[in-house]
C-alpha cells in the first residue's frame, strides 16, 4: 500500500495529494472544487473541533447559527468586503426545478420560480450577522456579544486542493461586538492566541503570530492577526486569522449602541475563523514518506493491537489478552482499537495503521503470549520494542505525551533552522531559490515594494511578527529606510 | 416579560411563536423562511446532538462529510426522489457577482459566469452520496457501510415556521449500505428505535413507532419507519424518520459489490433522519404559559441560583455560598450557572429563567445566609420549597431525576388521554373537531380513502404502529374490510 505512494523529495505536492486519498481522508467529488471528508479525515477533524469548541466556551464564547445565503443588498452593503468576495460568490436565482419538456425524465429550472432578489451562499457571514446583531443590540448591557457559528461556506476558488483549496469547506467563524475600540482588539489578538495555542499544543505545530500588511488582510478588516505555520516543503500555510473590523460593520448595517454615558455610539467588531485548511497544515508538518503521522491528541486511535495468529485458538487467546490491555488504556484516557478483521493479514493491517498514522501499534503473536511481551511500534520514530505486559499502559501512557512533545519539537527545529535572514535582494532570491523557507527581510512599508516582490519571486510577506524586534534597516529591494524585518514566504 | 406570552388556550399557534423568540431560542432572519438560531436554542440543540451522536456511534456508526451542492444531472438519477424534491430546490446557477454598470455600488450576477450545470443545494444528500459509493463499495468486505453526517439542508416551503418547517435546517442524514435486504431492514428499525429511546429519555417526549403509508413515504423508499408524537394541542409531529430504501439508489447509480460467492449485486440501503425540528417538538410537548419547560437532560443550565441582595456586603457573602453551592452540583455533574448580574433587578431575572425553562431556580438572600438555607423552585410544577445547606445538592440530584420522569409521565398521560378509538366516521369527525388527539380507526388500505380521508377532515394516516393488533374490522369512511386499525391526526 504505502510503497505506492510518491516521496516527498520526488514530488511534495503529489505526495500530498496522494496521501490525503491513500489515507481515507478525503476525496474529491462530482462537484467542481468540492471535496467529501471521508470518516477517518472527519475523525480527526471532530477532534479539532471539540478541542476548539472547548477553547471558545472557556474564553466566553456561545454558539449560534445565521442562515446559509446572504441577500444579494445584504451582501453588497459593507463595500470592501463586497469586493473582496465577489468574485468567488455562487449564487442561488432559483427556487424549483420542473420536468424538462424537451427531456423526458429529465429536470430543468423552472424560469417562473425566479427569486426576486437574489441569494449568495455565504463565502462568510459577516453580512447576514451583522444584519441580525443590529435586531440584537441596544445598548451596552448587551455588551460584548461573543459569538461563535460552526458551519460550511463556499468561495469558487478557481484551482483547489483537497483540504487547502476547495469550493466548500468547513469552519468556525467568531463574530463579536464591543463597547471600544481597545476592547475590540484585545479580542481579536485573544482569538489570535487561542489558535496559535491549539495549534502548538494540540497539533503539534509550531506557528508565528504576527499582523498582516494591508494587502493582505482581510476585506473590510482594519487590522488582521494571524499566525503562519512552516510546511516542510518550506512553504508558508496560513492556518488562522482574527480580525479587528473597527466600525465597519457596525456603520454598513447601522448597529448603534447606548454608551454608559447615554449616548448612541456604533459598535466594535471582531470576528475569526479557522477552517478544515488545518487538516491539510496537519498533514504536511508531521507526515512522511510513508504516509500520515498524527500526534496523539488528534489521532482518532491512538494505538492499534494487530494479532498475529495462524489458528482460531491463538485468535481466541490473543483476543483475551488484547481484552485486557484496551480495558487498561481506556481506563488511563487512551483510545485503543483492536484490528481483527479475519479480511486482512497482519501485513496489510500494518500497511494501512502506519499510512494512517496511527501513533503506536502493538502487535502481538503466540510467541508473546508464552513470554508475558508484546512488540510496541512507534509511527513518528518508525522504532520498536519489546515490552513486558506489566509495565505496557505505563509505557504508552508516557509515550503519549513523548510523541506529542518529539513531534513539535521537530516542526520546531525544521522551522527554526528554516528562517533565513537576507540583507540584500541577491541573497532573498538565493535563499528562496536554494534554502526555502521563510525569509526575515526589512521591507520599506509600501504596498507597491511588496508587489513588486511577489512579482520578482512569488514570495509575499506573510507577516509581520508580534513583539517584532526593532531594528533600523534598509528595504531589501528599494533600499529605502525600514525600522523593522518582516517574514517572507512561498505560501499555499 | 412572560405576562406578555399569549396562553395556549387563547391561541396555540401564537403562544408557541411567542414562545420561540421571547426564550431566545430562534427569531426570523432577513432571508425568506430561513432562521437564526439564538445561543440559548442552539445550547439545547447542541446537547441533543452531543447524545444522538453518541447514539449513532455505540451503534457503529461513523460521521462524514459531503458536498452542500447536487449537480443537477446526479439529483435527477433517482426519479421518485427527485420528483419528490424538485418543487423546493434552491439552484445556484452562476458562480461570480460583478459590479452594476447601472448601479454604483451595487452588485449583479455575472452573465459570463453561468454555470455548465446548474447545482441543487441538497434538499437531502441520497443522490450525492450515493454517487460517492459507488467508488468505496466493490465487495462485501466493504459492507455494511455505516455513515452519518451533520449537515444543513434546504427545501425551499412555502410557509415556514420557527424549527417545525424552515428552508434551511439543521440535520444529520444516515446513510448507510447492506449487503442484504434483510440487513437494511433491521438497520431502518434499528434507527428508528435509536430515534425513540432519544425521545422519551431524552426529551421526555413519548413516541409511537411505526410505519408510514405508501403516500407518506420518502420519496425514493419502499417503507418508512416513522416516529410520531403529540403535541399539547393534540396534534401530531413526526419527529424522526428511518427509510429502508431498497436498492433504489443502488440501481439508479449503478452501486454493485461481489457478493461472498464472488457474484454481482445491488447493495440495500437504508437512510435516517431527524433535525431542528426537534426543538419544535421539543417547546410544544412540554412548555406552558409561563414559558418554555425543559427536561434537566436538555437544559443548557440545569440550575441557576438568583442572589436577593441590598447591598455589595450582602452580595458577596451570598457569593461565597453560591460558589460552594456550584463546586458541590458541578461535582454530581449538574449545570449550574450564578446571575449575578448587576443591570438587572432579581424579579427581572426570575421572570426570565422562567420563560427560558431552567429547570430549578435557587434563590439566595440575606435571611437565607442566617438560616443556613436557600429557596428552591422547580420550573415544571411551579412549587417552592426551603431547603437546608446541607441537603441541597443531594434534593437537587434527586430531583433532576424526578423532574425528567414527571415531564414523560404528564406528556404520556396526555397523550394516552387523547387517542380515542372511531367506528363510525361520525365518531371519527366528531372526535376531531370536539376532543382533537389522535383516532385509532379502521382503513381500506387504499391511497384513495385516505386522500379522501384528508379532504373531509385534514386528518391524516400518521402510522401504521409497530406490533400492531390484529383486528377485524370495516374501514371508517368506506366499509370495505380492514384487518388493523391505523392511527389519523393533524399534523404538522
Amino acid at each position: 500500500m504505502s510503497k505506492n505512494l510518491t516521496s516527498r523529495s520526488e514530488d511534495y505536492s503529489k505526495w500530498y495529494n496522494e496521501l490525503v486519498v491513500k489515507a481515507d481522508l478525503a476525496e474529491n467529488s462530482a462537484v467542481r472544487g468540492c471535496m467529501v471528508i471521508k470518516p477517518y479525515g472527519y475523525a480527526i477533524w471532530e477532534k479539532m473541533q471539540a478541542e476548539l469548541d472547548r477553547m471558545f466556551k472557556e474564553t466566553g464564547h456561545q454558539n449560534a447559527y445565521f442562515p446559509l445565503f446572504v441577500p444579494k443588498s445584504l451582501f453588497e452593503a459593507e463595500e470592501k468586503n463586497a469586493e473582496g468576495f465577489a468574485k468567488e460568490c455562487a449564487v442561488v436565482t432559483h427556487y424549483r426545478l420542473q420536468n424538462d419538456p424537451d427531456k423526458p425524465g429529465k429536470l430543468r429550472v423552472d424560469p417562473e420560480a425566479k427569486l426576486e432578489e437574489e441569494l449568495v451562499v455565504r463565502p462568510t457571514s459577516e453580512a447576514i450577522i451583522w444584519n441580525t446583531y443590529k435586531g440584537w443590540i441596544q445598548s451596552y448591557r448587551d455588551l460584548p456579544l461573543l459569538i461563535n457559528q460552526w458551519a460550511n461556506v463556499v468561495r469558487w476558488e478557481m484551482r483547489t486542493r483537497l483540504f487547502l483549496r476547495t469550493a466548500e469547506f468547513l469552519w468556525q467563524e467568531g463574530h463579536t461586538a464591543h463597547e471600544t475600540r481597545q476592547e475590540a482588539l484585545t479580542e481579536a489578538e485573544l482569538m489570535n492566541n487561542v489558535y496559535a495555542e491549539f495549534a502548538e499544543n494540540f497539533m503539534a505545530m509550531p506557528v508565528i503570530k504576527g499582523l498582516k500588511t494591508e494587502s493582505e488582510r482581510f476585506a473590510g478588516a482594519e487590522e488582521t492577526f494571524c499566525i503562519e505555520a512552516m510546511m516542510q516543503d518550506g512553504k508558508a500555510l496560513q492556518a488562522g486569522t482574527s480580525h479587528f473590523l473597527g466600525q465597519n460593520f457596525a456603520k454598513a448595517f447601522d448597529v448603534k449602541f447606548a454608551n454608559k454615558e447615554g449616548k448612541q455610539d456604533y459598535v466594535w467588531a471582531t470576528s475569526w475563523g479557522v477552517s478544515t485548511r488545518l487538516m491539510g497544515a496537519l498533514i504536511m508538518t508531521h507526515s512522511d514518506d510513508k504516509g500520515l503521522v498524527l500526534p496523539p491528541n488528534l489521532a482518532p486511535n491512538q494505538v492499534v493491537i494487530v494479532p498475529i495468529y495462524k489458528s482460531n485458538e491463538q485468535l481466541d487467546e490473543i483476543s483475551q489478552v488484547a481484552n485486557d490491555i484496551m480495558k487498561d488504556l481506556r481506563a488511563q484516557g487512551v483510545t485503543v482499537k483492536f484490528d481483527n478483521r479475519t479480511t486482512f493479514r497482519p501485513g496489510a493491517k500494518f500497511a494501512k495503521h502506519e499510512l494512517q498514522g496511527v501513533p503506536l501499534r502493538i502487535a502481538i503473536g503466540p510467541k508473546d503470549l508464552e513470554n508475558g511481551t508484546v512488540e510496541l511500534a512507534r509511527r513518528d520514530t518508525l522504532t520498536k520494542q519489546i515490552v513486558t505486559m506489566d509495565t505496557l499502559t505505563s509505557t504508552i501512557t508516557s509515550l503519549m505525551s513523548e510523541i506529542q512533545d518529539a513531534l513539535f519539537q521537530k516542526a520546531l527545529n525544521f522551522r527554526d533552522t528554516h528562517i533565513s535572514e537576507a540583507n540584500t535582494f541577491e541573497e532573498f532570491k538565493h535563499i528562496l531559490e536554494t534554502k526555502s523557507g521563510f525569509v526575515s527581510a526589512h521591507w520599506d512599508g509600501t504596498t507597491e515594494t511588496e508587489d513588486r516582490i511577489k512579482e520578482l519571486t512569488k514570495a509575499t510577506i506573510r507577516l509581520i511578527p508580534m513583539n517584532n524586534i526593532q531594528e533600523a534597516g534598509v528595504c531589501v529591494l528599494t533600499g529605502k529606510p525600514s525600522k523593522e524585518r518582516v517574514l517572507f514566504a512561498k505560501a499555499y
